[in-house]
């Protein structure tokens, strides 16, 4: 058994799955929740993802030996805050935030003496459901977690985290915080704010109900992502704003790119870039 | 029985589809074949698509009272060209393009006197995949095909083929071709370049292998379109080119407002932003 008593602040689509799995495993004890709304966690404790609920952060840490805070980043602070008096000294705290420089340094604000017990993590796999409802065990079989260990974290500390997230079937990667935000700014935050930014260019139209019924299969995956929590990705977006802003910038060019090439009717330079790009995707498919 | 005989020229995804459908359907005796690829025609032969090929489209039109041109829209001109002479007086030509004011000036310079037999279509039912073993019977149910009628139809060639994609399941609609090429530059056009564009930008990195290796659920979903057919696309950027410049322009300017909210911080504005997006998307979902 890995734990004995695991605590998750913020039992939605995240916390909810890693709890799920967790128990699944039997690898842990007792797994008490946190979190802002009544019904979803009643949801949780009915779907078996927490045995129990608790008032506040600092409530369900006290004797906890693994803390999951699974929120939205720009409230890390404050649950860090809130807990770390609390905090056993063999406990561990790690989050599953996705921006990492951020929570490293509301961490390093709330925490204190207990920094090196806070082991930062990103599990990459997102989806537009969010809420207990949407939990589920498998979440995370076959999908990454990155670590972005702190210098101060002993090495069974890290460990520890990465046998939690191996136990639920994830593949562990490790980075520094400064390349994680960058990979991820390029990767998913910048598909998020495109696949937002198109639905609002064609919601804002005044024949936006034409345009929509006209719309069809590739139009739906390309914008699935445009149908996730606005709060989360507020907050990705600030967090994470050097960065994606860079990879906004870098996508800005290259569309304009295109555009000329649309713009002169250069038929052979539009086909080779379409295909290089099908290219790539394909080979990327197939590898993974 | 709606058609004796019917010639499907560019036995693809689509010919081959509506081959299936028609023939899944018994709506007509015979479906005729011509393509480039034969292989290809080989493999429509054998999944009973069609029942014969024939060496060009004017021996293929010979004997038809219904010709589906579902070729590239740049090779449409060429395709009629090569019929029209073949074409019977009793006889329906129609498309599948992707773009309608392109084919329709291509049908009035190649058809002479028998224009009036062309009934410009366009089926709002792409796939990634291509070609003739990727075609079902299924693939046009519940989907849209627009007809774009010109002045110098009869009202019996519209509905007839109408009636040919109602046998396929398809539901229809009806626009001046303009306005399809309008509405299809915003919810198809746009989408598969942003997708491409973004695919180019980060397979164009000097970490490509790393960025791709971190990508989930999300970028796959939003970069799909990007694995569609570069020779197709190339095509309709070429054919649609005013309408598309003008959508990547309005696309530019909601992403520069989107860059600004973010640099600035202004994450009330981004989060109204983001709602308003997912508001709009799931409510055109409910309503597909």
């Amino acid at each position: 058994m890995l734990f004995e008593k695991v605590a998750v602040i913020g039992v939605g689509l995240i916390g909810g799955s890693f709890a799920l799995a967790l128990k699944q495993a039997r690898a842990c004890r007792q797994v008490v929740g946190v979190g802002r709304g009544a019904a979803n966690l009643k949801l949780a404790l009915e779907r078996g993802a927490i045995d129990a609920t608790a008032p506040d952060a600092a409530a369900a840490a006290r004797g906890a030996d693994f803390v999951l805070v699974a929120a939205p980043v720009a409230q890390v602070e404050k649950i860090l805050q809130a807990l770390a008096p609390a905090l056993e000294a063999r406990a561990i705290v790690s989050d599953a935030g996705s921006t990492k420089r951020d929570v490293i340094a509301a961490a390093r604000k709330a925490l204190g003496a207990k920094l090196a017990q806070f082991v930062p993590a990103h599990p990459i796999a997102g989806a537009e459901q969010s809420g207990a409802g949407a939990a589920n065990a498998e979440l995370f079989r076959g999908r990454q977690v990155v670590l972005t260990p702190l210098p101060e974290n002993p090495a069974a500390a890290v460990e520890k985290v990465a046998a939690a997230w191996a136990t639920c079937g994830a593949r562990i990667a490790q980075m520094p915080a400064e390349e994680h935000d960058a990979v991820l700014a390029a990767v998913s935050h910048l598909p998020h704010v495109l696949a937002y930014a198109l639905v609002h260019d064609i919601a804002a139209r005044k024949n936006s109900e034409q345009l929509f019924s006209f719309a069809a299969g590739g139009f739906r995956d390309f914008t699935r992502i445009a149908s996730s929590h606005p709060e989360m990705w507020r907050d990705i977006c600030l967090a994470n704003r050097d960065r994606l802003a860079d990879e906004v910038a870098a996508f800005e060019k290259k569309l304009q790119q295109l555009k000329k090439l649309i713009e002169k009717g250069d038929g052979a330079a539009l086909e080779k870039l379409f295909a290089e790009a099908r290219e790539a995707r394909n080979k990327w498919i197939r590898s993974s």
